[in-house]
Order: structure tokens, then sequence, then C-alpha cells
């Protein structure tokens, strides 16, 4: 390009859209023309960012910048010379400073032309936002993950989980677009609910108790309770006035007269009714029957984060056929590894008239969908994690794109690594018919034996959720994991038992009590319907795609025990 | 369409695509077609659904069904006739009935093509989920939506709800497609939270704390706390076993006694250590100084249930520069209006470079950009709702989607509302300018005056949240509100205050705490960046378009007061 002169390249092309609601252009609409944005040369634009580096040049005329709006991984260099309105060139330069500016795009001289196809000359600073670099607490330096975890407000400024967040957002709007374009509605299943989905104990209570037995406190200190006496009072000034009453009453006195004492019993009741309210006041969780008396919590029962969405948006399933959930989903486990949240993030489609063979198709179709989608979206951000994290990651994504999954049974699976186990490999758990795979099993499988994603399905029924569909030699239940390299499962789930007496069996079964169940027994009563679903975890996949090891790293605000900051 | 022969349609159009997780066509890509699936005539395919309505005819040899799958409002009309195999006809017509069936589309005779240009000839039942209608909570006869909210499980099955389950859908879809569309970053801000935005108060709290007071305290009853005495035995044998290592130590014994002195010792104190701590076990919320002590809660500190993404969402802003969160939002407010819950999902954008004016004009194209995608998308839905909710809500649409918003400052709005009160017109609230706009004031504006969608912008500072841009005024700030017919404020937003001494100055005006916002500080610390942002009520936005009265019809599972069902 760089033979062809800048006047007919800035003529030829048109100019360069301004975002629509600010007062700029998007870096990436510069930088991602196949050209490099080399054919804008010549136009006037304003941009916005934060520059990622700056150098003085020319003995302290100029200065270079790299700056970065967060639209593209790559930034667009400055040029911007030292003159009355911009002096000290220093104050650009610092890493973390805000630019907006107006300048001129122009091809950098030919023998520069390595890195970048075109750069902007700035004309005007119309905004800086200042940095003091011996206070900012995310200088130029690499710094590491676990550093950045103190500062989740300031870093996504840094290119490593700048390029997370697109590719996270690149992955849920991949979610919406697959789930509606095969006919599926969107469900907002609750958050906080009142059913313990498989009595997982695991959850976070939503209360507003404590906090209204911490101002009854405060107010009981401030305004301390009445005595007995008080009430007694109270008590006989509703006697006297009843009294009154009667006696005006018997006295037949005129309705003005009665009509007054009766105003005035009636305030009498009221403020004894408040002074007995404040007598009976108790500091503390309310209790009844030496239990906590959930009856006077917001909800007049006990209610919790959820862990699933599962069960209720089966409740749209078996009415509007294909749906899904994708929202936020709790664990209060204390655990502290890399693979585990207390607050993440969940895809759980569901279908009627569907079997576990619809299930496995859908599971696969829909991952294979995300990876296709992170290759013609964000090579860009992938080529940087292969750079910096993972010299895998994007052929794992071309491989999960063009691969039909291996599928195997259970009973196949545990046969598969027994061999394996007869031939000398480790495992650290043992391998039984019966026991759950192990993470390690389960790798085996995905890295080592096939170098593929693998869907294992017909799951022993002991190991397994008492919703998930009894096979017919009652042993196994039709359930699937989709296991991925470098993450293990990925997916789970099952084709659901949608028969009445079944279900209803399984739940006895497994100890549970059938009352919580009832509405979800409802469905198996009305128009019962052969249905099927799964959940992604959606870290996971981010996980997968970006090739990080913590699970801390690709979710904005990670929560866990002892920390939830912001 | 009825004089051609069946034969050439059958021929003419290429078979109905099978849906490609279950094992049917959905009822939609029959009946949506322009000719309303006439061309399909002659071809077997399989379907899934409810009935809705079946009634027996011919003395009862054959059977009319009319089938939803919830691909679309319409139903499809089997004709179902009664063999040996398809007996009784009566469990096939109660309303709520499951089938799965395989046919022949075939068009109805001549004189009976009024409703439908196309129907299924039943050839063979696949599956039936059976309804006993004595006991189906949800018989054919118009049911009240209140009514319907005591069974928000099987409510779907109605045609109101399915409606706005679709709606509910279009609209999430078409604000992630909007927000894309437009260079947005989707961010999951958290839904725990330790930030208390703007002091709100009413806020739920999520913890563990009386799960695990109640956990120690059924632990205390089984296994009673130890005594004194059993404490003091167990200091005992830590003080022989220290003795014997002493003794042992000052006898230069050999290093394999000592060692194994030193491990019963060890063992000695960890008994102590587990002793103590069941005899310090306290049933109860722990305290300190006599206040909840939050640092035995799962995060360390008190945790709230998310009020608003916003501030969470401006790190991010400050950094990719156009951003957005979709998600719920909580309040423990405790109003039983038909305009508030408990959880309810919100839309909140964040515009790096961008102006009150910018802020606007997003707003604007954002709601015009919904009426339009329903308007597209959902007519069938939305002509369902002006049949049964409201004749007015299509025409609504149109006007939204094709009318620029009259705009005008709060000082503006006031004096229009002065002079309506001058002229007669009588509102319960006051009208005077520093107070803030009550509901019958914004309908006034939107409904009355106008008739159009009004953007109210530049309010009293007196009235709005501290992080809001302070105008040069130094009396309003750059707020704005979207006011719609039917529901009023659809929206609020606000240019953000980016200088460093005016908002920290703000924050201290309000009587707020410095310390928890020192991280909201840090992005004015540190390169800051003119910002604005809005937020939609989700749930309104379903209420404005669809007609709809009451929140908890709009929402699958309503939260609030005293109700969370399941």
């Amino acid at each position: 390009m760089a033979d062809i002169p800048v006047e007919r390249l800035a003529i030829a092309d048109p100019p360069i859209p301004q975002h629509d609601f600010s007062n700029r252009v998007l870096i990436r609409s510069i930088l991602t023309r196949p050209d490099g944005g080399a054919g804008l040369s010549g136009q006037i634009i304003k941009v916005g960012g934060w520059v990622k580096k700056g150098r003085e040049q020319g003995k302290g005329s100029f200065a270079f910048l790299e700056l970065n709006d967060g639209s593209c991984p790559a930034n667009l260099q400055l040029i911007i010379h030292l003159t009355d309105d911009v002096k000290p060139l220093s104050q650009f330069t610092s890493t973390g400073t805000c630019l907006h500016v107006e300048g001129e795009l122009q091809m950098p001289p030919p023998d520069k032309q390595g890195k970048q196809m075109i750069e902007l000359r700035v004309l005007r600073v119309i905004d800086i936002g200042l940095v003091d670099s011996a206070k900012y607490p995310l200088p130029k330096t690499a710094l590491t993950l676990e550093f950045l975890r103190d500062y989740v407000h300031l870093r996504p400024r840094t290119n490593t989980i700048a390029a997370v967040a697109r590719i996270r957002n690149a992955l849920a709007y991949a979610t919406h677009t697959f789930f509606q374009k095969h006919g599926f509605l969107y469900v907002h299943t609750p958050i906080i609910t009142t059913s313990d989905c498989e009595g997982a104990g695991e959850m976070f209570q939503v209360t507003t108790l404590i906090n209204e037995a911490e101002r009854i406190e405060k107010e009981l200190i401030t305004h301390p309770p009445p005595s007995q006496e008080e009430v007694d009072m109270a008590k006989g000034v509703v006697k006297e006035k009843g009294e009154i009453v009667a006696k005006l009453k018997a006295d037949k006195a005129g309705k003005p007269a009665i009509t007054a004492a009766v105003a005035e019993l009636t305030k009498a009741k009221e403020d004894l009714a408040k002074v007995e309210e404040r007598f009976n006041m108790k500091p503390g969780i309310p209790k009844k029957d030496g239990k906590v008396d959930y009856g006077q919590d917001f909800f007049a029962r006990q209610a919790f984060l959820t862990v699933s969405g599962q069960l209720q948006v089966e409740t749209y399933a078996c009415a509007l056929s294909n749906v899904y959930t994708f929202g936020p989903t709790f664990r209060a486990e204390n655990s502290h590894t890399s693979r585990h949240l207390a607050e993440f993030w969940m895809v759980e489609p569901e279908i009627a008239f569907a079997d576990i063979e619809d299930d496995m198709k859908c599971a696969e179709a829909y991952v294979r969908f995300m990876c296709k989608w992170l290759l013609d979206n964000c090579l860009d951000d992938m080529e940087f994690m292969v750079e910096k994290f993972d010299r895998n990651a994007i052929r794992r994504l071309e491989m999960v794109a063009s691969t039909n999954f291996v599928r195997l049974s259970y009973t196949e699976a545990v046969a598969i690594l027994e061999e394996a186990v007869s031939n000398g490999h480790k495992f650290e758990n043992k391998v039984e018919w019966g026991i759950d795979l192990a993470s390690e099993h389960e790798k085996y499988l995905t890295e080592t034996k096939f170098e593929s994603p693998v869907i294992v399905y017909n799951y022993p029924k002991g190991i397994k959720a008492f919703y998930m569909k009894l096979n017919s030699d009652k042993k196994t239940v039709a359930a699937m994991d989709v296991l991925v390299p470098k993450v293990g499962e990925l997916i789970g789930g099952s084709q659901r038992e949608e028969n009445y007496e079944v279900i209803k069996e399984r739940i006895l079964e497994m100890g549970l009590p059938l009352e919580p169940y009832e509405w979800y027994l409802d469905l198996r009563r009305f128009g019962t319907v052969k249905h099927s679903g799964f959940g992604l975890g959606f870290e996971r996949m981010i996980l997968f795609a970006t090739g990080i090891d913590n699970i801390r790293d690709v979710i904005p605000f990670p929560r866990f025990p002892g920390r939830a900051d912001l």
C-alpha cells in the first residue's frame, strides 16, 4: 500500500463513522480493517482511550503514545508534539492517562511501517485524565493475575483482563444467538428461591431478619421499651374510656357526645396496641418453638440464592417447549480451589419432546458454535491468549469446532479406564463401576485416550440426581457429561424422568420429602412430556477458550470464601 | 389458494425442516408462513404440544384438537379419528393434554377455511401426557391473572403468560442485539455485593451465619459441649506430655524416643484445641463488641444483594469505554403495589467519552429499537395483547418507534406543570422547583401535554444521587429521566461526575462515608474520563409494551413481600 499516494487513499475511502453515542470513532473501526487503517490516511477524527505506553522522542519535542479504548486489543499510535498548549509532554506518557483528542490519520514513514499501517497526529487535546504514576497501582511492568485480583476495579485496564472481557462478551452473545436461532425462549428463572434443589445444603440464605433484629436493638436502646406499669396504665385508659361510652349510651346521650367518646376510646385502644407492641419487642432473631421464625422474614419463609435454574425452567419447557436460562447461580461451599466460585454463571437449556440423544446433539452443536464464533469474532484476542497464556488455545477451538464429539457410555468409559490401569496407567482415584468418574479420569478420556471432546452417557443411578430418566435396565439413568481438554467436565445434562410414578418413587428412594416437590410433580401429573436439558458452566467455557488457569480471572468480580470486593 | 391441487403444492414446497434438537417441527414454521401453511399440504410431519381446546365431532367418530407448542400464539388444528389404537377420544380433548403425533398436513374443506389454511390429520400417536380435567388447576375457562399467580409453575401454559414470555424473550434479545451492534461489551456485574450503593438501606442480606448458628445449635444438642473439668483434664494431658518431652531432652535421650514423645505432645495439644473450640461454641449468631460478628460470615464481611450494577460497571466503562450490564437487582422494600418487585431485571449501559446529550440519544435509540423489534418480530403476540388487554398497545409501539422524543429541562417541566395548575388541572402532589416530579406529573407530561415520550433533564442536585455530574449553575445535575405513556418513568440516567474533587465533596455533602467509595474515587483519581449511563427497568418496558397492569404478571417468578414461590 505504501506506494499509493496518501491523497488518493483519503479520497477513495468514505469518512470513518463516528460512534453513535460518544464523540469519537472506535479504534477498532480503524485498526481492524483489512488494510490496517491505511486507507483512512488524511481523515480528521476524534478518538478516546487510555495510554498503554508513552515515550518522549526528538529531545522532548514530541511523544509517541499507544492508545487503547477497549474496542479491540490493538493500540492506536498517537504522535503528539510539544506546543504552548501541549506541555509538558510527560503528563501524556504516563500509563493509565485518559485522552480524548482530535487528530489526523497518517501513514507512518515507510521505514516505520512495521507494526502499524496508520497513526494519528494529534491536532487538539479535548480532554485529559491525568495519572500520578507514583501512585498508580498498575504500572506498565508485567503484573501477575494474582496481584491484579486485589484491584478488580482497575484490572480491566490490563491487556489480559480486557481480552477476557471481550471473549466473555462474545461467548455470551454467541449463547443467545445460538439458542434464539434454534427457536429457544430466554426465561429468567428466579435468583431468590424457596426450593432447595436436590436438598443440596450449601446455599446462601437471603434474609432481612438480621437487619431487622439490629434495627430493633438500636430502637430499644434509643427508646427503651415501656414498663409493665405503662402497659397497665394504657389498659386503664381503655377501660375508663370504655366506661364513659357505656355510660353515655345508657344515659341515651346525644349522638355527637357518643361519637366523640367512641373516638377517644378508639384512640386509647390504638395507643394500647402500640405500647403492647413495643412491650413485646424482643432483641435478636425472632424465634418460635426454639427455631428461627421465618414467618417473620421478608418472604414469610426461608429463602436462598439459587444453585440452578433447571427445575424452574422445566415449568416453561413443559409449556413453551424450547427454553433456556442464562443467569447467576451460587454455592456457599468453602472451596478455595482455582475451579470454584461462590457466584458464577450457568447456561441451562431445556427441550420438550427431546430425549438424551437430542440433548447430546444440542450440547455438541452449542459448544462447537461457540468455538467457531470466537474464531470468527475474537481472533485478535485469541492470538493474544496464544501468545501470553496457552499456545494451544486457537488450535483447541479449531479442533472442537471441526470434530464430532466421541460418545461412549459410562460402562464403556469404565472399561477403557480399567484397561488403562491394567496397562500400568496410575490414577489416584479408584476406577470401579458405580463410582463417579474423577477429574483425572475425565481428563484421561478427553486429553489422552481420544484427544477430542467426549460425551459420556448412561451413568449409574446411585451417583446422579433424582430427576434423571431411569433407563430400562433400572440401573442407569439417561445422564450425560461433556468432557473437553483443559477443563474436563464442561456440561452436565440428562433426559428428565417424565413418568409421575417413577419420579415420585425416586424422590422417596433418595430420602427426600415429597411436599417441596409437589409443583415439580404437577408437571408430570398434568400433560407430562418427554424432555431433556443440560447446564454449562459459563466460566469453565471461558477457561477452556482462553487457557487461563484460575476461574477468579475470567469473571469480572469474583466471589469466594472471605472475599467479595465491591 | 384453495383451487390449486394439493398434489402440486406438496411438490412445489420443500419439506418443512424438523427442529434440530427434538423429533418434530415447530408449529410456527407451519402457521407463520405467508400462505398460512397451505403450501405444505400433503407433507407428513411430527408435531408436539399441549391441547388448548378439544371437541368430539361426528357422533364421537373423530375430534378436533387445537394444539400449541409455544413457538407462536397460533394453534395448529388436529383431526384425530377413533380407531382401535386411538380410543377413547375423550383422553385427547382435555385442556392441557400433551401430544406428540405424526400426521399429514391437509387443507380444510373449502367451506371451513376461515381461521386456518392448514390442519393436521393424525396418523399416529407417538406419546400422550394425560390430564385428569377434574383435577387440572387451569381449566379452559377464562382465568384471571391474579388467580394464575398461585400457579406460577403452570401459568406459562396460558395464552397470556405464554405471549408475555415470548415478548420478554424478544425484548431481551433486542437489548443484546442493540448494544452489541453499537460496540458495547456485556459485563456481568456482581449479584452479591459489599458496596451499599447510595447507602440505600433497603437491601437483602446474604449470609451463612444463620445456617451456621442452626448447625451449631443442633450439634450442641446431639453432642453436648465438654465441661470445664474435661477442658482441665485435656490441659493436664498437655502439661504431662510436655513434662515428658522436657525430661527426655534433659536426660539427653535418643532421637526416636524424643520424636515419639513430641508426637504425643502435639496430639495432646490438638485434642485440647478441639475440646476448647467445642467448649467455646456458643449457640446463636456470633457477636463481637455487642454487634454481629460479620468477620465470621462467608465473605468475612456483611454482604448484600445488589440494588444496581452501575457503580461496578463504571469500572469497566473507565477501561473498555462502551459496556452494559443486564441482570437481576433487588429491593427489600415492603411495597405491595402493582409496580414493585423484590427481584427485577435492569439494563444499565455506561459510555465513556459521552455526555448527557449522548446519554439521551442512546436511551432514545434503544427504546425505539425495542419497539420496532417487537413490531417486526412479535406482531402476532402484540395482536393478542391488543385484543385482550390494551387496544392501544400496537399503536403505542408504532408511535414510539417513529417519534422523536420531546426533550425539556426539569425547570421547563415545572413551568409547564405550574401552568397546568393555574389552568385548573388538579394534582395530588405539590408542584415546586426543587421537589421531585411525582408519577402523576410525569404522566401528565407524557400522556396529556405531549402525547409522546418525554425526556426531562437537569434536575435539582438535592433530589439526585451524589455521582451525578454537577452542572455549571451549581444547582442542577446532568440527570435525565425518560417518561413514556402508560408507565411513566422508564429510564433514569445521568452524566457521571468525573472530577475527583467535586465528587468527593458531593459524597461528604450527602453525609456518606468516603472509605467504602475509595475504589470508586480511584476511577477519578487515575485517568478519569467523562462518562454517562442509564438504567432501564426491564419489567417496566414489558408493561409498556404489553399494556398489562401488574408487574407480577410480566416476570416468570415474581418475588414480593410474603411470597417467593418455587
